[in-house]
């Protein structure tokens, strides 16, 4: 074999413009922590504590004997489920709206893919959860932000700034309701505005729904679906990640009345065969989890949230709107880096034996220099645990501006 | 809310583009003959009748109560696994150079985009497998096409033809071994010849090797890790789904020396979170699973390969040179529309009480045309039944010939 001298071949620019996960970089840290016999109480992640149900888990009893493809759209019986579920939230969409993906993950992809062309836009509510950042990049689609601000709860900015995020590649908003990072659940009132707006200019509606049920004080998430003209322009996100405590198992849904995306989406399905069997398994349980479920999950939660909230509201500089949904917010620090603020927990602080290692913000920013005094707090943990994470940030913040000399 | 009369947006023309499944047209008819009491036999999917391993099955009996999210490149004993697997066939691949992905399909997708931009070009040998067409739509790359023929066992084209479909915008070579659809095993001639170009021509070479056991004769698959240079320009696609009969866990891996390549399908990989984990359970029993499986299931293929093409070979008009590997064929047919002659099969045909089912091969050329007069069969079937497939080919053809005048 020749072999004669070749340049040897570079990765593409848009697989270097993928963004790394903004706490990658802290990782090491944390475990070097960990090793010094530092415990890290783990605020940054979205991984809940909660067991997944047991008669889902108990499905898996009932595996074949051959780990067979299931159709690409997801088995009949998991589209049943999906179907039934919706079905109680007052929904009535058929086998030919509801695509199962691997986890939500795979609907946000299918659906941006729909949606654009590479060089598109998309318009995004600013901080957001980061890795739809990744989505854009392997679609060629530029993020284009709209800011809410703390002060506001992180409730929608005026119409204006959507009209001025407009341009003539604009072809979807992406909403995540109830909202990672921030918390924020959008009202009634909101989601029409946000759903007049595409209507207006032609644009689809991309609502990121997986956190539905993290709804607290009894407020209601307002499904995008509800909107009385949703039929062709409405496309939801969903998965069982959450709702379910069941992350791992990778499995969600796409769920659309417009039969071009949902054709589309069941094209770009059969192109990976289909999604995960085992979890299509594990989902037909949850046809038997009560409503009691939820219910004992949302008052866990609300409890978590005010514990925190409580906790980190009474630390002198630390800002943070009462949070209204899912299992996150967004607190503004008094420190003017949060990316070191957060490296300086792991590496350099403990308190009675504990750090805590929290999600600089400005990963779920798209505007460069926005959140950089912010953080991202995910609460699933233990209340007790939260306690403890809320006596270590108070006693890491005067000491970490003492030492920086804020 | 007001909402003005607006056009409602319409899906990507990327979108519009991306294949529907070859066979999807026939399901309904494949349904409706099965509903009229006609027993079809499958020789048109690739999803094997073999057990998925016990000893893997049994891991299932150690879910963890809560089913959490894996780390994006896969939990460490799956990577380790992974590890085992290769050493085993002489590699010696780390943790930086594993990345489990959701199937090998996941692990295309990610090849696709970490080498490409939107507009570049793909070389691929045809017929090939056609869910590449799907991962190319998405990537916006063009497949450009170099031909094998059956009359060669579908072995590689000369090297001229390679030079010939060359661009400015070309990236990769995608060469699936052994092959889907036409089972050819590549000589280590011939993987050195395509390795030779690629790497005068700076493209990558993405080697899909998820059929590798699958080899007849005592022939051996040359895996492109092999080649002595392969370090920075070879990606290997790989996946559980054939090799233990588990297609319906979705789980697979990318392998690559190259450490830019690796990094930017990690990248892809956080964005989607984690490959599903259930799958990675299961997967940690294929340490248990002895060389007498793959032998008996070696042994079980090569059976069957035999029985369908002495049998097809008997039918006159029907061309196939001895498949060599995997566990598919294409076969040129004494007809001149497969795709019509395959929905006859199922609409207007059976022979005591059966018909057949197959996949038209077009589906599985990019060149308009070709493929036309063969088909894909998969051998995935037991002995007795694929006899019985062959019967009834051998009775539909002339009926078939004689109703369309041939």
């Amino acid at each position: 074999m020749t072999t004669p001298a070749a340049v040897a071949p570079r990765i593409s620019e848009r697989a270097r413009r993928m963004p790394s996960s903004p706490i990658r970089r802290l990782m090491p840290l944390a475990e070097a922590a960990r090793a010094r016999g530092v415990r890290v109480y783990h605020l940054n992640i979205g991984q809940p504590d909660i067991e997944t149900p047991a008669c889902m888990r108990e499905k898996l009893a009932k595996a074949e004997r051959v780990l067979a493809y299931s159709p690409s759209g997801g088995t009949p019986e998991y589209v049943a489920s999906l179907s039934a579920y919706y079905r109680k939230l007052g929904f009535d969409l058929g086998p030919d709206e509801l695509l199962a993906t691997t986890g939500g993950s795979e609907a946000v992809l299918f659906a941006m893919f729909a949606c654009t062309e590479d060089g598109d836009e998309a318009i995004v509510v600013e901080p957001f959860y980061t890795n739809y950042n990744s989505f854009a990049g392997l679609a060629g689609v530029t993020l284009r932000p709209v800011r809410a601000t703390g002060e506001n709860g992180f409730h929608l900015p005026p119409e204006s700034e959507f009209e001025a995020a407009l341009s003539p590649r604009s072809r979807l908003v992406l909403l995540c309701n109830p909202n990672n990072p921030t918390g924020t659940v959008y009202t009634r009132e909101e989601v029409e505005r946000v759903g007049a707006f595409c209507r207006r200019h032609g644009l689809f509606l991309v609502s990121d729904e997986v956190y539905r049920e993290f709804v607290y004080d009894g407020r209601e998430a307002t499904s995008a679906l509800s909107l009385p003209d949703s039929d062709d322009f409405v496309i939801v996100v969903d998965s069982l990640s959450k709702r379910y405590s069941a992350c791992g198992i990778r499995l969600g849904c796409l769920a659309t009345r417009n039969r071009d995306v949902h054709a589309a989406a069941l094209r770009m399905a059969q192109g990976r065969l289909s999604p995960p069997g085992l979890a299509q398994l594990v989902a037909l349980g949850a046809n038997e989890v009560g409503p009691d479920y939820a219910r004992g999950v949302q008052v866990e939660y609300q409890k978590r949230r005010d514990v925190l909230f409580e906790g980190l509201g009474r630390i002198p500089g630390v800002f943070l709107a009462k949070p209204e949904g899912a299992f996150y917010f967004v607190a503004r620090l008094p420190v003017k880096d949060a990316d070191d603020f957060a490296a300086w927990l792991l590496s350099d602080f403990s308190h009675e034996g504990a750090t805590v290692m929290v999600a600089p913000a400005s990963g779920f920013y798209a505007t460069p220099g926005l959140g950089r005094d912010e953080v991202r707090i995910a609460y699933v943990l233990n209340v007790d645990d939260l306690r403890a994470a809320v006596k270590v940030l108070a006693a890491a913040l005067p000491r970490y501006r003492q030492e920086r000399g804020l």
